[in-house]
């Protein structure tokens, strides 16, 4: 039998009706095949949280001001940030990145000091990132992924800071699916309607600036440094044969350019944590052909999706571990 | 201000975008009304697994032997069945109770012996209970509840084992809602389609049998002793003011029962965890005008639904609790 009629058959003679666990046996299946195991481990959960700001805030496409950006890594250094409780609640290891925050930060152990520049430019006027900055970026993820790898680590979530960011992962996602600015652009922190034309509008500047074809320079033209160590990041733990735990908007729109930039077989790795709330993730999420775990009208970003969804991904590796089968426990299959 | 206008003056004001823990708020703020507390706590979370047999199951209606009852309840009181380990892995209390098992059980410290008779009658024939017996099951689940309270848990879940209880749970939606028997009719443990018409067809017979309009009629006419003895137990933990976790399929016919026995406002203490993939929960939760937090395509019972959901309502509380407000952390608020 192959590793995967092998986890199919431990599935199928668990103690419950063939299929009843749903999604949590598609989980169980994804992550054995993962691992190459029967008896596949969560081990030493780590959420890395990118923080970055954007040059294109200056065009007014956020309600909240960008200082936001620098004041909500203090929050996360604090533990009283959304992210900082839903880790906390499920023993994920939390790590702070400055991977482009304008402005200086206090040294803290959980911070991880990377700033690659602060912040990016405005796009509107030249590409965020210049392709050597962009690179930097995601040479930096990669290194982090190898300390969390060297730490015993095999599930890793990914969340994001960056006032701004929604900005960006709507024009990667026009860039990488053809989809219109119209579909891929949202309410982000909060607009209300006549925001969300406005940011439209200057999104539209802004593609019709550039004529890009290469994955790694959509990403230096519309990406954030946030989003490009990210990226870098996703590639790495792909590499390290990691889990992967894909939140929303933004962390969805990095993975997509990760799969355009140069591996196909890393939506394997992925669990899709949540469907967000935010515009253009379900289409973001069907041009995947992936099928998000929670659906619970979250938008918040930071990987709170991801830590959210965390323990259904570990029920579904422990019922696929610890539960009986018909018979070892001695029960009538069905007849 | 009201409790309410303060829980929503507190959910706005933490560290995020207005309404974007989603979900998340809906369920903090229920728990926080039901608790009449702005930092509410679920304390010493408790799951009761109900178990009996069913005389209607000599009709073929389901394709495991009824055996299977007794067995699984073994296979409970040895750790080995989805509900084992979803319950330790999120630290509730797991109760097996044998409401009416047809079949003598061991001691146990995880077994309460509630046996009322063995299995019910075949309803095709008789009432499945009389008055008199459905009285005593639901007393006993008041008891039970009862207990629980004194243990000062205020978070209960409701499971449920027995061979034949989709059939019961169909007649009691059909007989409650007045949807047709074949859309309340679903594959249970695991029919194929000649399977469910055969159990649609049986079922037709037995309603065609009674006329009932008293709605403890009902649950006595086509219940099962797990049934009524929950129905009994989640009229109680209203009383008791605690969350009430609702899993799938049958735990929901029961609260229907509930619903229309006494007592109206239980809703509001209900958390509805997920939707089952048994056909007719997606009816029945629209009937009550209830959202479930988790679509996994799981249709297992025992009261996984509810505590595979548990974490998500912890994250729920704990976030109104832990987390910072925009005040606390210095962060600006949306210009």
């Amino acid at each position: 039998m192959s590793l995967t009629e092998e986890l199919n058959h431990k599935i199928d003679y668990k103690t419950k009706p063939q299929g009843s666990l749903g999604k949590l046996e598609d989980i169980a299946r994804q992550i054995g095949v993962i691992q190459h195991s029967l008896t596949p481990e969560l081990k030493n959960p780590c959420m890395l949280v990118f923080a970055a700001d954007h040059g294109l805030t200056e065009e007014g496409i956020s309600p909240f001001p960008k200082e936001v950006t620098q004041q909500m890594v203090l929050n996360f250094l604090n533990g009283g940030a959304a992210i900082n409780v839903f880790c906390q609640q499920h023993n994920i290891a939390l790590k702070v990145v400055d991977a482009g925050v304008d402005g200086d930060l206090p040294g803290h152990q959980n911070l991880i000091g990377a700033k690659i520049e602060r912040g990016t430019r405005n796009m509107l006027h030249e590409p965020a990132m210049t392709k050597e900055t962009c690179r930097k970026a995601m040479e930096k993820g990669k290194e982090l992924v190898r300390q969390e790898a060297h730490n015993d680590c095999n599930v890793i979530g990914f969340g994001e800071m960056g006032i701004g960011n929604t900005s960006s992962a709507a024009l990667l996602m026009h860039a990488f699916t053809g989809y219109r600015l119209e579909d891929c652009t949202g309410r982000g922190t909060g607009h209300d309607a006549s925001g969300v034309d406005k940011k439209i509008a200057v999104l539209k500047n802004v593609a019709q600036k550039y004529s890009v074809t290469d994955p790694f320079e959509k990403l230096a033209t519309f990406g954030g440094l946030e989003i490009a160590m990210m990226c870098g990041a996703m590639l790495e733990a792909y590499e390290q044969g990691m889990v992967l735990l894909i939140d929303g908007f933004i962390a969805t729109a990095t993975l997509l350019a990760a799969f355009h930039i140069n591996n196909k077989s890393i939506l394997t790795h992925c669990v899709f944590c949540h469907l967000s709330n935010e515009k253009g993730h379900a289409l973001m999420l069907d041009y995947l052909k992936a099928e998000p775990l929670l659906h619970l009208n979250m938008r918040l970003g930071e990987g709170t999706g991801a830590a959210v969804a965390f323990p259904i991904i570990q029920s579904a590796v422990a019922f696929l571990n610890d539960m009986a089968s018909f018979d070892e426990a001695g029960v009538s299959n069905k007849s």
